[in-house]
């Protein structure tokens, strides 16, 4: 049982959520990770929060010297403590691919909005921001705790894994205009985008297909989130 | 001539880019307005930015005080100061309506998604995210600058003095599923969407056609950056 939290850091067994919201998604989907909730005293519905806790056994403090000890900028008033743990993506579902995300808001926005397109396996290729830093947490809404995910530190050893899967990705330069009329329908596909900065190298064009998502020239891309997002869709609807 | 920049406030009457290649695109886009840039020692590319400086007649300052003044998070190297000044839409172009919008990083990441889908005529509600603070210019990305704007205090005004467009409200309980086979292909239309927190109230409902996106019950919404993108690639596209 942890009763002290301290400012995050990526090496810790735990991390934590930050508001009240995202805690009752941690508490209804995974309580059994849970191993501590913080309520401010200043909070004032901590009812529906108390009674999650009581009813899966989490330790509920309300106490006001954790907050001030994270020295958080968001000033939540509920934190829930819970453990890492593996999660495992699914071999017969399809699956995104991030190649070295950076930024955590958007791997947080990301996961809200697969979740919210009905895809809940996402692989990461390392080095990536945190995904279980408590902003990137925050980003995804709750969502989160709805998404397996699996790191890999190369994409060949993804590829090795699951062999079953149509492959797209993502490139400025894409062989394949994507529009609404001619979206492939795989039973199981990969979609694989690259970092916020880079992209996808040269090495990725012929591992599948190379999609182009249509946009202006003005602009040098669209944000990694962005492209994610019309992506699935597409593929998903 | 400003030669001494001050940390941004949203009463001042001009504002500042941050970065090196949003500076440019200032630089390249609307010379007219810029009134001095300052590169810091450290930058070691100034050339470009000098000689952009030289061809427009812009005060051109290398010169660290003003950056330690700005005491910035991102510890951007070059700024440009330019005048706010008003821009207008398009009668003859599709719009999109932003409704009391409160995130200035969504504010940026929406400008640089509708610049890259060719919507470059974004109508906001107030109250709203200052569009002129350099938060929201540097997620834009320098699409910024290639984007007309017009602020109305009341949605009504705006339907005053636009009547040919037909109108779209996102509404997370709307009454046609947007789906890429049934995307409505209008001349002239407004896309219309809510505040990040609380969507578009009931009011807007029979205002024209009230619109969803499919999305699983997991989640409570997409991001609004999200459903803004997905809305204008399928009308645009």
């Amino acid at each position: 049982m942890k009763n002290i939290i301290k400012p995050y850091k990526k090496e810790f067994d735990y991390s934590y959520t930050s508001g009240a919201s995202i805690t009752i998604e941690l508490l209804k989907t995974s309580p059994e990770l849970v191993e501590a909730v913080y309520i401010h005293t200043d909070f004032n519905q901590p009812e529906k929060i108390i009674s999650l806790c009581t009813k899966n056994n989490v330790p509920c403090f309300i106490n006001d010297t954790v907050f001030r000890r994270i020295n958080q900028k968001e000033n939540s008033y509920v934190h829930g403590v819970f453990k890492k743990t593996a999660s495992k993506i699914a071999e017969n579902e399809s699956h995104v691919v991030l190649v070295n995300p950076a930024d955590m808001g958007n791997l947080g926005t990301i996961i809200r909005t697969l979740v919210g397109f009905n895809i809940q396996n996402l692989v990461i290729i390392n080095p990536a921001a945190d995904i279980w830093n408590p902003k990137t947490i925050r980003a995804s809404m709750g969502s989160f705790f709805h998404m397996n995910f699996q790191h890999y530190e190369c994409i060949d050893d993804y590829f090795m894994a699951f062999q079953k899967h149509q492959k797209y990705t993502f490139m400025l330069d894409g062989d394949m205009e994507l529009y609404p009329g001619n979206i492939p329908k795989p039973q199981l596909f990969s979609l694989i985008f690259g970092n916020e900065a880079t992209g996808l190298d040269e090495n990725y064009r012929n591992i599948g297909t190379a999609i182009k998502i249509p946009q202006s020239m003005i602009i040098d891309s669209l944000n990694l989130s962005i492209a994610v997002a019309v992506g699935v869709y597409l593929f998903t609807s």
